[in-house]
């Protein structure tokens, strides 16, 4: 049995995620497809990327994740495709895959990578508008039947990168900013649990609001109260106990957050 | 083959029902998953009860039914599991399961209910605020592959009990209130069919207007004439002919509606 | 392995999709089944004959597509079944089918069509208002077992016929009109490019905007640039590279466009 992820700014509307799974089908017909998002914002490589590298992991080894955040599409940019730990990747080259890449970097895992350029993996004609059904789709059903990496096409070492924002250590703790708001308007920050110290002495400073201390889940404090709390890939999160701390604050992806942290943990 | 299904309020657009699928296929590779819905409103416990009982019952024999309407995960409120009638479900024990279980018990199927306590049939790492992904998808996958619902937890006969809306007889027939609006803007109350006398006979009243008489189907009249009906499910339906009664009575969940009944059926 | 496909108007919020699917895999367990859109808008049956004219092809020879959009329900329209080419259709006698079915004659395929008419092969009750789960879903789920089409019901010659707006020549060009708005605010038009010339010579005049040229890609120009382009279909598309034609222009499904064709074309 095989794997493929869907991961699209395509919408659900047009009929076009459909498409890539007939395509698949056509090709690899034992394959399982499991939708990540297909509303990411339009053209948001960086949105894509977070979802990715948080959604990947949970899937079985040899998983084809598939990404066609594509602005690019027709034009110079490379498709490509990779093997990132123990997972498949399958992209346009605009760094959509640089969380899932560094993390693999970082656990020592297999990186290979490779600009598609075999057009026999692909449909028989190509558009200039729709390598998500012309280019991705099938090579990710040529890898789910064990089509090897290096068959599709040439290796990089130079994959597009992109730059991500980091927090920054204060004098007092930690800045950094809003990275994705979910569908419940909590607000998800890129500062991370094991920088922070005791939950207790933690202070939260965000949109002019002032939040004292970590809880650990939502339900810990009366609905409507503005907490703080990790989310469950350990990042700071922002949340209304059952509403939504977006529309309270008027937060956006890109907005500040101060974290004043305890003194063990400086 | 072994079947699941996925109702949630978490929205479709942060890749969290992927992950649920991912941990899912890690455990139960040969499993198929429908989505039942991901829109149910948040923290709406109620409404997805509704959607559960009216959708279960369609699935095969053995389906095992997971629902993630949860405000109060990672708090003491108790993660179960439950064999009833010819399905399974699994979810928090916030009474989502009230409406199937009443029709198990109707129907004098099995019921058997565990509060799910065993952490080796979960994640190795459980979150405080995503039990979704960490307790109920593992534990679902574990039952798909065959898994007794006896090994999972400790059996329990107080589940949380859901107060559910009920009409009630009136001098002149029935008053009961809306319980469900569509996406067509369709009307769905309590008020059974099988309390109903003559169609030709019957009144309907709300939000100011007055229909006479029960149409079978919606194409019996011209487009934008108010009608009721008989939903799917056997519950009294008011809508307009291709569109949005919810929007031209400006009717909400909760809101009252009267029926007068012939006098055969009273 | 069979495959289904579903196209309706249901939304993605009341479990109606869901339903169907466990009514299939109650009949036919081993069936993929992948969703075209549920959110064509309510009771659009031209929208749904052309996203399903689009996106049928892509699938496996031998899929059945579930077309339920349907505003007749419960009337005496009738419910068909059609093998079409290489595919298999249910759906509705409304005139949904009516692009497939052209391609099919257009290529010379098969055309079988029948009047699904024996509820053997359907849910025990068939309610008034929901075919797709008590007709459409069974039926469907009867064809990948590998039941014949003309087990399933009586063939017909007069299947009910769609009429669509074409494309009619001018003294320049071609005049058109917009058949598609998508996600992206893509603004699709029935105006096909193997009826156009030379792509440097095409002027695109629409809702007061004039576009001369035609690009391969999106990415040829700077976004928030107005283009004109053919889309992967064929189509020509006007877009804003980016961002939204369909917001720029406020253009709507049935608005004229104009086109100017270089001399060779005409």
């Amino acid at each position: 049995m095989s794997f493929i992820t869907l991961l699209t700014d395509f919408g659900i509307k047009d009929g076009n995620v459909g498409v890539m799974k007939g395509v698949i089908w056509n090709i690899a017909p034992h394959t399982q497809i499991a939708d990540l998002s297909h509303t990411i914002e339009p053209q948001n490589v960086a949105e894509a990327a977070l979802i990715l590298n948080r959604s990947a992991p949970f899937f079985p080894a040899g998983t084809i994740h598939m990404v066609v955040v594509d602005p690019g599409v027709g034009t110079q940019r490379r498709p490509i495709a990779a093997r990132l730990g123990a997972h498949f990747f399958v992209a346009p080259d605009n760094g959509v895959c640089t969380m899932v890449l560094e993390r693999a970097q970082q656990e020592g895992g297999p990186v290979e990578i490779v600009h598609l350029n075999r057009p026999k993996y692909w449909l028989p004609q190509v558009s200039h508008v729709f390598h998500g059904r012309d280019i991705f789709a099938p090579v990710a059903a040529h890898l789910a039947n064990g089509v090897p990496l290096v068959e599709l096409g040439a290796h990089i070492n130079d994959p597009v990168h992109l730059t991500l924002p980091r927090p920054h250590a204060t004098s007092t703790g930690w800045e950094g900013e809003v990275i994705h708001i979910d569908h419940f308007g909590n607000i998800a920050t890129n500062i991370r649990q094991e920088n922070m110290g005791n939950p207790h002495d933690v202070v939260v400073r965000m949109g002019g609001a002032e939040i004292h201390g970590i809880v650990r889940t939502f339900g810990e404090r009366p609905p409507g109260e503005l907490v703080a709390l990790y989310g469950s890939t350990g990042n700071l999160i922002v949340s209304v106990v059952n509403g939504s701390a977006a529309q309270r604050l008027g937060a956006r992806v890109g907005d500040p957050i101060q974290v004043e942290t305890s003194k063990q943990a400086k």
